[in-house]
């Protein structure tokens, strides 16, 4: 096999997809910061039981293992961050008050997500902690939106679900955990014979509730009918009023429920939301609460967040136009290095023709020049 | 052992030091950018030998391997960016003329290089493809510079080696491969008795010549002292007519010379450079000619290029203020909501104090707050 072929779902970002990345990057960062959320640099690498204690069996598949050798112990590769981040706030920072973070990193997974998707997603997100109200949601879905918004997405609708629903409907139930992948997957595919066959044991308002689940996605009518239909436990009737709300208050951006989503990490403990829009395979980003994330870490501290995938993003995000580059002759006329500073100081590209380079093609489009005109260097359109 | 330890010289990048680093970025990559350099992002893992072909056993050595299981086959995490961007340019761009490319992203070590240095360097470098003349050197080792500049780092100083003295020493030497190693190492540490021991069957101008090497590092006086006593090969010769071309266009830095330095990996070519300051344990700059570094993926072009570690330049560069925030009440109104928006996209931070946390310790400086005054909301310092 060829030195340079790449495993499968690994690629290279060549220059224009690069720099639509890295221009996205620094205005969801800026966004973030504008907001009050602070930066944070988490390793790559960690301990395997610092990246998946309490996360799920789902990204313990996900994550890649290595054998330390200064320590001989079993290392992860992260093939998420958010609960780096919690183990951040509740260790290292060890704050009083709400904490507001952000990252931006590549993580990398064992196998694709999807047929076209990455095995090494350049992930982008921010975390609240410390503030259990519905504040911290509304800010955690209003800044993702925000970002979206900076992108120049097309197109952006809001899919709300609520982790407590089901949790509530399984409470009682006796379920071997080997026994909840595949009604979470049942649930996900809105598979009602599936269902059925995996709930026939069930108490009879769990299993008439899992199965009013599957039909329970759509507009603002589903909250009504999921308080009609599903038991009245005081979980579900909180979940649906936290769905109310935040709904509520997305002026101006479609909103749909599903109320039997379960995908993505094991950690959400209440709201979730995914972000959709046209040409994105998949929710362009993820996040919700996440309450119970830090606990192994020595803190439990209420958490939502959100995180998306640059690359993805980068895919429908509005394109902006490349600004054109100055072509410059080589040489060691100090008037011309003073031109050249003088420019690329001010913001431009300026590509020096190195000698003998003349009659190339340029691969940096220029659309001016830097020439002498009677000593004194000036810059002409080409 | 606590969840939250982390294997040795892995490290999390908390706020402060985190902005600072990503502050570094964009100055570096815009600074690269404005010489013509595009942005690529090559991936994280890779088939080994597409990372190890033609680099030598020391990046072997420092390269994490894992088992791919989608294909069974051995990847790399990799260690160095610059035989990926060689890859790029040989085999994707595949351009006739000059291409200049830089990258930004972490890289991983086995082991540490240095007592407190990190395994997770955040590497970040440029390469420029296809000239083969001295001003491909030049233009690299001035962006470099330049980038220190505007990372306001005091006290730059210049090391220039070139890799084609030694190797020329060596040539018609019987070494066999694995007795490099201690070369080298007698060579970097100017170990005049290792070397006499190592050298002692070689040919006597060799021995002479590698002997001499130990003595030959400081100022310009060394470029005549190594025209004496090295042997007149025309590899030489050339090396250092190099030498003396390029640090007579280092206008106001300090350059030293140093012609038994081997430091670093084994690619390079032609002229060395490592760029020094105050306060950093090692070279904050590497870089120097590696012609050779495409041939594995078909096109051997000239190459040179320099990378850095932005954690390493993060600790020795200018520290810029940290703009302080503007502290906002949380509320529903449209009117407060506008202002707030407003704020943020004229660039400010506003951070929203959420329901009950009006009496904890800002987490984010502020110094100013907006204040409902006769129905408007104002901006009033704090």
């Amino acid at each position: 096999m060829s030195a340079w072929v790449l495993p499968d779902h690994i690629a290279d970002v060549l220059p224009s997809e690069a720099r639509s990345i890295e221009e996205l990057r620094r205005d969801l960062l800026d966004m973030a910061r504008s907001y009050g959320y602070e930066l944070v640099m988490p390793p790559l690498i960690e301990h395997l039981e610092s990246l998946l204690t309490g996360t799920g069996e789902a990204l313990d598949l996900q994550t890649f293992k290595l054998v330390d050798q200064l320590s001989g112990r079993m290392l992860g590769l992260r093939a998420d961050t958010t609960p780096q981040v919690a183990r951040i706030d509740a260790h290292l920072l060890n704050r009083r008050g709400v904490t507001r973070l952000c990252y931006c990193g590549p993580v990398l997974h064992t196998r694709a997500d999807r047929p076209h998707s990455t095995r090494e997603p350049l992930q982008l997100g921010a975390e609240i902690f410390g503030h259990a109200g519905l504040e911290a949601d509304l800010e955690i879905l209003l800044l993702a939106l925000d970002g979206l918004k900076k992108a120049q997405v097309p197109g952006v609708s809001v899919d709300l679900a609520d982790a407590r629903i089901v949790r509530s409907l399984l409470d009682g139930v006796a379920l071997e955990p080997k026994a909840l992948a595949p009604l979470q997957t049942a649930l996900a595919h809105k598979d009602a014979s599936a269902l059925a066959a995996l709930t026939r044991d069930f108490p009879t308002p769990s299993r008439d509730g899992l199965m009013a689940l599957v039909g329970l996605y759509g507009g603002a009518a589903v909250l009504d009918e999921a308080a009609r239909v599903l038991p009245d436990t005081p979980a579900i009737a909180q979940a649906l009023s936290t769905l109310r709300w935040l709904a509520g208050h997305l002026e101006g951006t479609p909103v749909t429920f599903d109320l039997a989503d379960l995908r993505g990490y094991a950690y959400y403990s209440g709201a979730r939301f995914s972000v959709f829009a046209p040409g994105a395979s998949d929710a362009l980003v993820r996040g919700g609460r996440y309450d119970e994330v830090g606990a192994v870490f020595g803190r439990n501290r209420p958490a939502a967040g959100f995180s998306l995938d640059l690359k993805e993003l980068a895919a429908v995000a509005g394109r902006r136009p490349l600004r054109a580059a100055v072509r410059a002759p080589w040489g060691e006329a100090t008037a011309l290095r003073n031109a050249i500073a003088a420019l690329r100081k001010d913001g431009d590209t300026v590509v020096c023709v190195l000698p003998g380079h003349e009659s190339e093609v340029d691969e940096f489009h220029c659309d001016r020049e830097l020439v002498e005109v009677s000593g004194q260097w000036v810059v002409k359109a080409i």
